[in-house]
């Protein structure tokens, strides 16, 4: 499946977490209306953008004052699925995977965790952060079982293909790949690069750059 | 600092991470050499931007055989800073931050966390992962003594206005923010934005999408 297939473009889905963010800070303080104008100078993006991101999501702002804040947080979180439960499994229980799965942020933002493969036998019948981990063998019953299609690929990158291959082939719909390797995967197979790795270059290269001034 | 001012665009940044993935495996796999076609054609890139990207890094390839795997993987290495340590401050130890600490794989990519900063006096003596957690209060003066100037931003949403502040008075020059919020920064200061919730919203999307096909 191509990227021009679906409806709202990745840029967009993107941005939108950042007006959540937003509008949620402008709910505490107790405001009742926020306009895109007024997202658009808080966080540094062109109004037309916004208003435009915004004409995706199901929501209608009133003139002069904007957008219901209540409203747009609700229409914003269900729109961007954090309101729903999706479960995922979670592949390679190592220094990242462990650390997922310690982060309980994670069901905020819709995601559970509900186990974690590995084939490592020192660590199959432990758990984390009350998350059982089971041994990779077991995840095709297990994926029968519970119908569970997110899968969060976080084994070392010379296992990243070959772990990618036995999810699929085991009935992983979408995979959150945090590994640095770029996974080659059926086109009915959706895959969201996530190597926070990378960012770390990006970061060290600019300061390397500022500091030299 | 406008992204223009930079030598390297951040896409190249951003792909040459997946590039020292590829080459690391056909490292281990014995070959000595490599070509950018042979790794565009493995990651699904076009090999023109293979070739420009790598025209960033000091190597060049031989007619025919291409890249010496092993001066590729050590140039890329050096080049993306993963070679050096660098030491960060975290800010906000909750459960993001606190999984951070967890991960010990940051340090092969050339990061390593020294110290966690937060504001519950019930955190405050404690450690993670041996990393110390300090009350907020103490940071610039540990700052002062260590030269510091790397800061994980992963308070809650709310406070990372306010705590990026705190930051860059304190004299952190480079922010990885984790918060779906974007933060306001003097110009001379470096923000890398890794909202790892905003890519949870594209996947939830796409496999909504395609569920319904």
């Amino acid at each position: 499946m191509q990227e021009k297939d679906f409806k709202v473009p990745e840029p967009t889905l993107r941005r939108l977490p950042w007006y959540l963010a937003y509008a949620q800070l402008v709910q505490r303080s107790g405001e009742s209306f926020l306009s895109s104008t007024q997202i658009a100078s808080n966080i540094a993006i062109d109004a037309s953008k916004v208003a435009k991101d915004l004409s995706f999501v199901n929501i209608s702002g009133k003139t002069r004052v904007g957008y219901d804040v209540n409203e747009l947080v609700k229409v914003l979180e269900e729109f961007l699925g954090f309101t729903k439960s999706h479960k995922a499994f979670l592949f390679g229980v190592g220094s990242l995977g462990g650390a997922l799965m310690h982060d309980d942020g994670l069901s905020q933002f819709g995601l559970e965790i509900v186990a974690g493969f590995d084939v490592k036998h020192e660590l199959v019948g432990t758990s984390i952060n009350r998350i059982p981990i089971h041994h990779i063998a077991n995840f095709s019953e297990l994926q029968k079982k519970t119908g569970i299609n997110i899968g969060i690929l976080t084994v070392p990158t010379d296992k990243a293909q070959e772990a990618a291959e036995i999810m699929i082939a085991g009935g992983i719909k979408a995979i959150w790949n945090f590994t640095p390797f770029r996974i080659r995967v059926p086109e009915n197979i959706i895959v969201q690069n996530t190597s926070i790795y990378a960012h770390l270059a990006v970061m060290f290269n600019r300061l390397n750059e500022i500091d030299k001034v």
